[in-house]
This record gives C-alpha cells, structure tokens and sequence, in this order.
C-alpha cells in the first residue's frame, strides 16, 4: 500500500500542474499562449498516464491480499483496479493526443461560440466522438457502447434507467410546463445594468455565506462556470458576469459553490487516500450544486434574507419587494439555454441532450446533422427553436471537453436533491433554517450524511445514508409540479 | 541537435506547469493550498532537472561535432553546457528539495512581512544560504563563492567590478544625495484616495500604450511585482494597488511591462531554441524595465500625454498641473523601501543589499544579525533607520527565492538604460517621439538592436549592438546629476 501511495502522490503532483493549466486556461490565459498550454497538459497528462498505468501500479495491485487490507484501504484497491481496467487498454499516445486534442477543442468550441460558426468546431467534435469510441470499444464490455459511457458516470447507470426516469418526468410534468406557458407571469421589471465590479463583491459575499471556505478555494470568472478541485484543500469555482443579467452570476456562484462546499468538506482520511477523494458520481454532485442554487438559493426567505445584501450593491433594489424577487428567479417558461433555464424545464434540456448524445453513439448520425436534430428537438420538447447553433448545439463546453454522458447527471442530481431536501426537511426542519439564515446547519447535515464520504461509497449507499432508500423520482415531480402549481394558480 | 531539441521540449512542458503553479502560488492560490502546490512544485522541479540532467542529454551534447552546426545551434549547445556544467554537480534530492523550500519560503516571506516577524522568516533564510553556499561550492571554482553568484546574473560580473561601480557612484553622487534631502521641494498634495477597480483599469491602459501584448500576456496583482515568461507568447506581469498611492502601481506596471515587452519581442528563431530563449542577464533585463519606467515614464512629456487618460478614472487630477505631477514623481529623498525610492537614492538601496549579501557569503554572518546591519547600512548610506523589519530587511522577496546576487543587476539597468538612452538619443530623438506621444519607435529601435536577440548574445554584445561600446557608467551619473540639479536648483 506504502508504494501504491506514493506512486498516486507522484500522479496527484501532475494532477496539480494539470489542474493550474487548466484553470489557467480557461480563465485568464492570452489567447496566443494558449496552445503552448494546451501542449503542455498533453504532454503531463502522458506522464502522469505512466505513473498509473504500468507493470509496477499493476503488479502492486495483483500482488495484494485483499484481506490483510484495511476497509478503506480495500476500497482504495477497488477504485483504483476500476480505473486501471477503464485506462490501460487505451494506448498511451492515443491518451495524450486525446488530451491535447480536449485542450484545443475547448479553446475552439470558445471561439465557435462567440462567432456562431458551428463548422469550426464540427472537426474538433468529430474527432472526439471518434476517440470516445475508440476508447470505449477498447473495453470491449457486453453492453451498448453508451451504456458504458453512462456507466462511468455513476455505477450501474444506463439507458433503461434513463429511459424511464425521463419518460416519467415527461408524462408527469407536461400540465405544469403547459401550465406555465400559457399563464405567463406579470413581472416587475428588473433594472437592466449592473457593473461587473459590484456583481464580483455580491458573488464573493453569496460564496461565503452559503458556506464556500475561501481559504481552501478560489472563486474567479470565465466563460462558463465549472468548479475544479484537485484537493480538498484547493476547489476553484467560476461565475460569469453579465451587464444584463444580474441572477445569472448570483445563481451560478451558489451552484458551484454548492460543488466545492462537497469537496471541501470530504474527511482527511477520504481525501488522504487520493484515489477515494474528490466528490462522488456526478449525480451525486450536482445533487449538492442545485441544492443549494434551488432548493435554498430560490426559496423565498433566502431571497428575502440576501435582499439587503444585494441592495449594498445595488441600491436600485431597495424599491423592490422580496415576492418582485421570488417571482423573477422562480419564473418558468420554455427556453433555448439550459444554464438560464428555470426548474421546471431543465430537466427537458437535459432530455434533449440526452436524445443527441443516443443519436451520436446509438445512431452513428454525422456532426453536421447534429445542429438540425437539437433545433428540432427543442421544437418537438419545448416548443421553441433557436436561430442560432451559439444558442443551440454549441451553447455548453461539455462536447468540447468529450464530457459525453454527463449531462444525465444533472437531471439526476435534481431528483437526488428532492429526496435529499425531504428527508432533511423531517430531520432538522431545513425550510425552517433557511427562514433563520442559519446555513451552517445545513451544510453540517451534508457534511455528515453525504459530503465525508467521497468516493468511499456508491451512490445508491449515500442516498441510503442520507434518505434511508434507494432512488425515487416522485419527490422531484412532487416537488416541481407543487412549486410550479404554487406559482402559477395563485 | 533533433534529439537535444525534443528533450528540451519535453523539458519546456515542465516549465510551463511549474511556472503556472508559481503564477497560481503568488496571484491567487488560497492559503491552505499552498504547501500542496509547493510540493507539487518541487516534485516537478525534479522532474525537469531530469529530464535535462542525464546521460542521454549529457552524451547528445558531449558527442556532437561544433563545427557541423549552423551558428546559433553552437550558441545553442554552448548554452546548454553552461546550464548543464551549473546545475549536474547538484544531486536530484538536493535540487528537489531546494525548489520546494524556494515555495515554502516565499509563502513564509508574505506572512512575516506582513506581521512584521523576521523570526518566523530566519529559518528559511538560514536554509536557503546553506544551500546556495553549498550548490556554489559544489562548482569547485577558483574563485570567491561570491563572485560565482555574481557571475550567473552576468557573465563576468564579480566584487571587483561593483566595487569599483558603486564607489564611483557613491562619490559621483554624495553631493545631489545632500541637495535633495536638504532642499525639499514644495508640492501640491496628492489625492489621497485611489480605487482599485480604477487602478487596474489604468494599469491595463497604460501596459498597452507603452507596448505590452495583452495577446501574449496577462496582467495581474501580487504582493510583490513580478514578470513571469515561459515563452514570449505567454509573458505575465503584476503590480499592486495602494489605496492611497496611485504612482506605486502606475511605475509598478510600467516597470514590468519594460520586462515583458522585451520578452514578447524576442525572435520567433532564438524563442524557437528555447536554450537561448528568454531574455539576456538580468542587467539587461533590468535596463529595459528601468528604460520604460524612468527615462521614458518620468519624463515630463509623458507625463503630460498620459495626463487625460488619469484623470479619466481620477477626475481630481483636473485640478493638477502636469508640472504637479512631474514634481510629484520625481522627487528624491532618502527613504526606507526601494520599490518606491526616487532614481538619485535608488542605487544607494541596492548597495545596501550588495554590501548584506557580501557579509552572508564572504564573512559568514548569522542570520540573526542581518536586520541590524542593514538598518546600520540604511542609517550609514542615507541617513535614515527602519523601525521596523517589514520596512528593513523583510521588504523584498528576492531572498526568500534565493535570488542572492540579484540586487545588483538593478543599478547595473539603470546604468545600461542611460548608457542606450544616450544612443537612441542621436539616433531616433528618443525626446521629441516622447513629446509626440509615439512610443511605438522606441518599443521598435530597442526590438531590433536589444530584445531580438535573447541570451544568443552576451550583455557586453548586446551594448555594443545597442550603444557602440562597453559599459561606461559616467551616462548614469551624469544622467542622475543633470536630472536632479535641474529638478532641485531651479
């Protein structure tokens, strides 16, 4: 085990670099360095592939008795044998070169973004498709291919589960969205400028309130919001400021801070491990990310609790009542960007991606059909179509990044956080200490129940520990369909 | 030399990571992150080090036949031996264990400084002088360990010759050190209340007009200013806003963008070497950061072209003079901290370092000790006495990155800048391109005759490139001369 840890100590060394480039990157580096950089994390990421996968991490492993090990340390092994199993078959210049091409490939997707031009990045896309196949194929698994995608993203995840989760929340939650579309609601009108400089003080205020360690963290901007950690001692979030919109960074800072909140407060002894640290599946992990964005951060006394704080900024505020502000944040209406989407038709976005990404691995369809099928699926799913593949397909980073199969987890992690919240709610009366401004309970209760553990438990045994049952999807309809309901039939 | 080439590649992707944690280390990192990425550091310091100190790369070198090569590979390969004759006679575990107490150190500096806590600091300093006594040691050369250190900043320098430089200026200069400290001028007061927002907003104009790349390069805060390259598209500056000194970070980023500008403009064939990349010895280095911040910064003119852009985040400034400004920055005084010293005291700043680190390496002085002979060298030299050590000796950052043999350099690039100064005065009318307000000629005669070259030259080609003839320090005392009597016996 002594060797094993100090080969991972080795890895978590260019973990760090890797992570510092990356953040680099994506938030402050000059755009003619960037392929330098891009350049380096390739090259890292090769050596830091050959500290992990190698006769040596391999013989250590095969040569252990399971049972003279220590209960985490059999976990640590566990971890660690599924990950060498998922990496060794890959070629360690496939590896790299994939790393690089991720690199350039969010750097393009950037710039495709901001010009609306989908065929700069169709190549890009094309290629990674190609190798997250390749790769896939590798592991040769008895499962459709993006079974295995799926399944990387959480434990025994697949399209079946996906399939009926989804076909749920569509026959459940069809009124509501019809509901909402129809009833628009009569709004106060927000002011329409705010300063950047004013938004960053707010959004620093709003991470520490809702619990974010700025000692161990870093918040920061950039094109789209992401949290990176490489340690529990180091979680950097982003935010991004708009001169229009001054919800979109108050929400999105309480969303990531909700991520690093998780892996700040992962125990020593998980994160000592490396291989167990960091947070648990990505549902489990945007399960915290929209707990806190939605289940507190859209509630009407945290909104009026923050009033005065957003008013410190913005005195325009102070002519406005909470319910001006409770109705601006929890409005609900088909849309065309997932990130500004309310609660209700999220889970239709996450749909849509859902379907693309089946038509790319199921269906083999080609990239340059991939713009025509999202528009048409937001026709057919919401009922808008957007004019533009900035506002359509090429509106989040994740293609870019090859991150193919995350998107479920958001859906997921939604529902999670219901079940969490309702649970939490018969425990220590959560609606109560929102009311109360009294988050650090709050977050002691994640911290105990979901938190701690990190990669020490499967997802389905922290909803056991934090809900005492495994998944149920009516809490999130329930949930959503009262929300909405309250809202609209007033 | 293709070999020599991809090994030096390899070699730059750990450069790049090192330098962005470092970046990471002294912008933004948060304070419990710090000793994992120091130790990240020094891990990957380690693996620098091996990756250019080693059999294969010692015998590519060894066995390449110097007349085959084109010019600047022979420059190329001489290069490297230099570095490689330095840096093979250090065992790894030494070189390792050296960079991560580099890291270590620097975040010790911060705290102590701040807290005015010189032992805390001791320790550190105490263990990086055994170190640097004995890397120098190992070199087994014949000649004072001092001067060795001296040496790597620029070939050739040694005591001798500082010696002799310093005592020019100390009997050159006595006698406008007397005027200006007994003469004081009558000012107008400044504003005393200076945003940070604004600041870096001005910062950002000013880095631009003088000729910093913003697309190859970054500008940031620190505690200390610092110019960081690891290639000439990816050069970082930072500077530091002082709420009630607005000149501080103005000179700061000028200063800085000096260094960069010369970084960003090295020839893509010598960048492309990456041995002979970078920028010359530090007093070259220097000379083009002290060129733009005082010869051209201080000077009335600019003063006066940069006025409106002040006072567009400054609107008090309406109410100045230029000449209220040009007196403002260029007033001389014996003082306390050598960042914010005038030009005429400055160098008598630097000889109290030479004469601190001459006492560490050629007589042995414990470290305890030092805070009282450099407050005794302040009240010697200038005639005034720290009360402090956040105002004495804990006020740079140099020794806590074992920078020993550094200081110097400063005085030696302000002495180089007028020296060229006085060149490009015949040449281009370097006055009246400032009165005009074209600041993109001057950026281009010292590309051309300076920058271009990168270490492919030595620091006494480079002056005769640039002026014609060695180093002749009588252009900077007179330079000094002529600037403060006009200033202080009109």
């Amino acid at each position: 085990m002594e060797k094993i840890h100090s080969l991972l100590l080795k890895q978590k060394a260019y973990q760090s670099a890797i992570t510092a480039l990356h953040w680099d990157l994506e938030t402050e580096a000059a755009s003619k360095s960037k392929a330098n950089i891009a350049s380096s994390i390739g090259y890292l990421s090769g050596e830091a592939y050959s500290i992990f996968v190698n006769e040596e991490m391999i013989s250590y492993i095969d040569n252990l008795d399971l049972n003279q090990l220590s209960a985490l340390d059999q976990k640590v092994i566990k971890e660690l044998k599924k990950d060498l199993d998922k990496i060794k078959v890959i070629p360690k210049e496939e590896f790299v070169a994939f790393q690089t091409l991720k690199a350039n490939a969010t750097n393009t997707w950037q710039e495709a973004k901001n010009t609306n031009n989908y065929s700069l990045f169709s190549p890009y896309l094309s290629q990674l498709i190609d190798y997250t196949k390749k790769f896939m194929a590798y592991r040769n698994e008895a499962k459709p291919l993006y079974d295995t995608i799926l399944n990387d993203y959480e434990e025994g995840l697949n399209m079946k589960t996906l399939d009926h989760f989804f076909n749920l929340l569509k026959d459940e939650l069809q009124a509501s969205i019809k509901l909402v579309n129809e009833n628009p609601l009569t709004l106060k009108k927000m002011p329409d400028h705010y300063g950047a400089g004013k938004q960053k003080k707010l959004a620093h205020d709003l991470a520490a309130l809702v619990g974010f360690d700025f000692e161990a963290g870093v918040l920061k901007e950039s094109e789209h919001p992401f949290t990176l950690g490489s340690d529990k001692n180091d979680v950097r979030i982003t935010t991004h400021y708009y001169h229009h919109n001054l919800f979109s960074s108050i929400y999105s800072t309480i969303h990531e801070a909700g991520h690093a909140i998780y892996e700040q407060n992962i125990s020593d002894e998980i994160n000592d491990t490396i291989a167990l640290g960091g947070g648990n599946c990505m549902s489990i992990h945007e399960s915290q990310s929209r707990f806190y964005e939605n289940l507190v951060g859209r509630e009407y006394h945290f909104l009026k609790n923050i009033k005065p704080l957003i008013e410190k900024y913005f005195e325009a505020f102070k002519d406005y009542q909470v319910e001006d502000l409770y109705l601006h944040v929890n409005q609900a209406k088909s849309s065309l960007i997932r990130v500004e989407a309310d609660e209700l038709t999220y889970p239709f976005h996450i749909m849509i991606r859902y379907e693309v990404e089946k038509a790319i691995f199921n269906d083999n369809i080609d990239v340059a059909l991939l713009p025509q099928l999202w528009n048409d699926l937001y026709d057919q799913y919401l009922g808008v179509r957007p004019t533009s593949d900035t506002d359509g397909i090429l509106q989040d980073v994740h293609f870019s990044q090859a991150l193919f199969g995350y998107f479920p987890s958001y859906a997921l992690g939604s529902a999670y956080a219901s079940q969490i919240y309702n649970t939490m709610q018969e425990k220590i009366n959560v609606k109560q200490l929102i009311e109360d401004n009294d988050l650090s309970l709050i977050k002691d209760y994640l911290n105990e129940h979901i938190h701690q553990y990190g990669k020490a438990l499967t997802s389905n045994e922290i909803l056991i520990k934090a809900t005492g049952k495994s998944f149920d999807p009516q809490y999130y309809i329930d949930y959503l369909k009262n929300k909405y309901q309250g809202i609209y039939q007033k």
